[in-house]
Order: C-alpha cells, then structure tokens, then sequence
C-alpha cells in the first residue's frame, strides 16, 4: 500500500466494510460521527499540547507511532463521516482548495498567514 | 478526479505546493496543525449540533455543501499534519484498522458498539 | 461549599494555590491552556457520544461522577485560563448574557433555537 | 458583581431564566450542551492558534474583549450543563482538586507537568 498506490475510495471500502461486519452503521449516524472526529482530534492534540518545538523532533519512535493512530483514527472516522453523508472527499477537496486559493491569493499571502484574525473568516 | 482514483499521495502534493506557494510551511507546525484538526472538527460539529436525524435527511443542496467544505477543511489538516509529521497515512491507517479487528472482533461486537464506555480504552 | 455559597473567586484561588505550588504557571500559557479546556471538553462528551437521551437518564452513579469529574476539569481549565488572562469571568458572563439577550429577544426565539444555522454567527 | 462577589449558583439562576424565557430546555440535552462546550471552546482556540507568547502579551482590548467572550461562552455551556445534569460545580470541582493533589503531590511535581504523557491517564 501506501500513498502513492492508495486511493481514498480503498479507505472508504474497508471502513464501510469494517461497520458492516460488525452492524454499526446503526450508530454512524452524521451527529455521531463529527463528534468522534472531534473527540480524536482532541486525543491528537494531547501528544502536543504541553510539548515545545524542540522536543517534538525528538519524538522517539514509540511516540511517533502512538500519534500516527491518532492521526488514523481522525481519518478513519472522516471516511466513515464521508460513507455516511455520501461526500466525495477528492472532490470537496479540490473544490476547497480552489476557493482557498482565491481567498489567499499566493503574492498577497506570501509568508503571512490567512488564518491569524478568527474574525476575518465570519 | 474522484474518490476511486485520487491517491493520498495527490491530496499531499496539493496540501504541500499550496504551502509552498505562500511560504507558510512555518506556520505549520505539528502542535498548530493538530489544533486546526480539532478547530475544523467543531465547525463541522456546528452543522449537527442541533439537529435531529430526520432533518439531516433533509439538508439542502446548499447546506450539504457546506457540510462537504467543512469536511474539507478537516481532511485537508490531516493532510498538511502527515505532510509535516511525514507520516504515510494509508500504512497508518492499515496498522489501526489491524488493531481495531482484533479489539472489537466482528462476532463478539455484532450490534454492540465498541466504545460504549470511554473507560474502556483506559 | 456547594454553589449557593462558592463564589468564582474561591475557585481561582485554589486553582492559582495549586499551579503556584507545583511551579506548573510555566506551563500555564493562553495556549496551552486552551488546548487543554478542548481537550477536557472532548473527554465530556465522550460520555455521551453514543448515548441516547433515555440511556442518559438511566446514568448510574459511578457514571455520574465521571461526567462531573469531566465538567470539573473543564471548568479547573477555564479557571486557569481566566487567571492567566486577567479575566473577570462574571463579568465576561454578564457582558456576554447581556449581548444574548438583544441577539435573541425571547419573544422572537420562543421555542425556536438561535443557533440552528452556524452561518447565523458569521 | 466580579468574581469575589459572584457565587456559581448566580450563574446558574442566570442561564436557567435565559432558557427558560426561549423555552429552550427542550435543545438542552447533556448531549447537545457538551458539544456545545467542546465548540466553543474550538472558538476560543482560535485565537491563540497562530499567535506566538510575546503576541498574547500585546493583545488589544478589542482582542481581549474577544478572547473574554469566548470564554464566556464556554463557561456559558457548562452552566447549562450542570443545570441539566443536576450537578453542584463548587462540589465537583472540590472532588477533583482533591484527587489531583493526591495523583500529583506537590514535591513530586514541582516544575515537572504531570501531564506531559497522555499515556499516563490511560
């Protein structure tokens, strides 16, 4: 597998796959799910919440492998919010990007970041 | 374009030239990025929050939208955190979908969810 | 104690005693500390993530008190955070209550919940 | 009012009369109002997700009214919360510093941050 060789509709199949094993698309509902992709990203978060710069370099190989399942299951449970809500993810992506790229137009943005006024976004 | 034939690896290269483009690789630190994750994760929340089922059902084509570029924005920290945490998310996800048959097997966890109880991953 | 007679101050004094003495004002930055009121925050709601509202009802009390020691942590953070900032948070409250009221005049929004559309807000 | 003078049980009567004059105890679910902390507390984040320390130090006061509204809003919630759930925050709160005093003794931990692991709760 891999990146390269990877397409997110294999990601998709094993998830809708997984759930249907086991019958839980009865618990995947839309509500559900948004709240466990924030709850992961919470768990996400807790690996880097009280560390510095430096010390996230320094991640051994043990801590690193703790925040890639983290990362998965982020991941994970977007795939089962996108088999739910029949979102294809590439294409609200590239759709995303698109207005992102009209919204922060590459001279204007050069090293200033788009994001540092919350209110802007409103 | 497409779920059934983008690669992870495409949405990477997008994330990363966007990036590149704007200079902004030095925003993105891990600890940053995972925050953006969790700050997208609540506004796709915002959507669901008070709603019932059956009016999930009935979202407009304008409010489904909305709900896709949310989801985008998600995908897209993902994206830019295993960019810069140079994690291989198809293997990551692989290694947690391994772990997750063997913790909930598909028998033993028919119609049963799994993470009923928070204090069960403890 | 109880919450007839604890004032908001009580709290941030126990909360400031208790950083002062572990040394841990250090790691109380904004940032930090907001991280971690989302953190707390996730850990609540992964009790109820997938409850329905008669399970909820039916909450034992061993339940019971990890909700609340979840709220407490919660609300430990927010109290962190309102005395690195030099908040005053009944008067944040009162400030904010205060907006609520004119945003949504409760003739206008009887029975009808204010923030069903999160484009509302922006 | 201010925080020495303020009691939980103030705040408490407050949110109570503002639902209770939208009839909006029917959207306060635990369920709902726990997403609604974790929400507001992503608002809050906001604010500080690309700001380095020395820029939280010159925050404007229209900054700071922001910040102060946002952390109102999630103090907001938790009072709606424990409205619903019944739960007396000062005694909630009194439970869970005692059981953190004991889980990080103060010679223990003096300068070192108990949570630097998120391992360490498991």
């Amino acid at each position: 597998m891999g990146d390269s060789t990877t397409t997110i509709q294999h990601l998709k199949d094993e998830v809708n796959q997984f759930a249907d094993e086991r019958d839980w698309e009865q618990f995947h509902t839309p509500k559900n799910l948004c709240m466990s992709i924030a709850i992961e990203a919470a768990e996400l978060m807790e690996h880097f919440q009280w560390t510095r710069a430096e010390e996230v370099d320094n991640f051994d190989d043990a801590k690193k492998l703790q925040v890639q399942e983290e990362l998965a299951d982020v991941v994970a449970y977007c795939i089962a919010f996108a088999n739910t809500m029949n979102i294809d993810i590439a294409d609200a992506f590239k759709h995303k990007m698109k207005r992102n790229r009209e919204k922060y137009p590459a001279e204007e943005f050069k090293g200033i970041y788009g994001h540092d006024d919350p209110a802007r976004d409103a």
